[in-house]
């Protein structure tokens, strides 16, 4: 089990210390912890998902844990990674986010059937200040890939904060709008669906697609 | 700051314990954590952040944790549940999924306008297994409110799945579709695009629609 990440899902008491506890059980066996969430928080309970990698004896870890004094429940479930995959996150305007999600959802659709896991999430928003802020966030959600910039103008905040994000690794891909943001992007689109297609397909392991291998920017 | 939640960008080494090492740094500053992420891990380093709640003195903590020695950076930034707030997951069919994706896109941007914060996460998914695995899983993703099957055929595991996160009180809307996921769902509506529009006109604060009130069921 130890080349196998291990999901935890675990019921404890609320308040402040508890995670440091939990962590601390994790810690002596030696696990790496590749993911946490708290997925619910009431002021009694708390419900925390952990993934755990290396951990040496997983059978050992989860005893220590489920009899540790503010843990109630604990149960070995299959991680996030396996199920939702990679994401690619859709921010900007409803009527162009609802049209690029219309074409990453279908192409996500038939790599997924052929073993892909990829995950399309969106945001419609308004405002330079929001969508600026929104960008910068993306950095920090987990598991995501590209993110597609779907509006009808944009620029200032959020063009920085596209320079921002791409320095960081992240694939960015605008529609072809006013504004400088497509400037400051990876990759700019016309058609929403075909954005939302080649988005998924730059992401895809199943695709032969790759943005800097493309001889020309904007189509 | 004690009433305002604190977002923190901790980059800092990789490796067992570091976790265990930063939650202790909040415990002593008696701040209960809402929420954590892992954003990033490479072997060298990894990136992590936090959502603080009830920090005695915010200033102290950071400075505490600036200080530890496997933290190179600390930043204070803005929390998710400001910037993408509260998630619809539509699940099932690219086809349908699609079709739903844009009603709920469309009325999370009018409800966004007004101050909602909504977000609309889609995976288009095949197969009862994997359907199953998914649906169960929400009720791990944070801030998850509500869920949407979409498809022509679901039943076995995924109403089984449908029932045990009802329970824990997610919100499942089903589109009218042979299996028997309809039978277990809260709310049943033909066409995708009020299905979207319904489900997240259900979660947003900003309108006036409650299940429970409704006299029918299925739309």
């Amino acid at each position: 089990m130890a080349d196998r990440t291990l999901g935890l899902d675990v019921r404890a008491r609320s308040g402040p210390g508890i995670l440091h506890e939990l962590t601390g059980v994790i810690a002596r066996h030696r696990g790496d912890i590749a993911s946490v969430e708290i997925v619910e928080r009431t002021p009694e309970s708390s419900r925390v998902y952990f993934e755990i990698e290396s951990v040496l004896d997983a059978d050992a870890l989860v005893a220590e844990m489920r009899g540790t004094a503010s843990v109630a429940t604990i149960a070995v479930v299959e991680t996030f990674q396996r199920v939702y995959g990679k994401r690619i996150i859709i921010m900007g305007g409803g009527a162009q986010v609802g049209q690029v999600a219309i074409g990453a959802i279908s192409e996500a659709d038939r790599h997924n059937i052929r073993g892909e896991h990829i995950s399309v999430d969106t945001i419609p928003l308004v405002g330079e200040q929001p969508l600026a802020e929104a960008v910068r966030a993306v950095t920090r959600l987990p598991r995501a890939k590209a993110l597609v910039l779907a509006g009808s103008l944009m620029g200032g905040e959020i063009e920085a904060a596209v320079r921002a994000v791409r320095a960081e690794g992240l694939l960015v891909v605008s529609l072809n709008m006013a504004g400088s943001v497509p400037d400051a992007a990876d990759l700019v689109v016309s058609d929403p669906v075909q954005a939302g297609v080649m988005t998924v397909m730059a992401v895809a392991d199943t695709a032969r697609f790759t943005v800097d291998r493309l001889k020309r920017r904007v189509f």
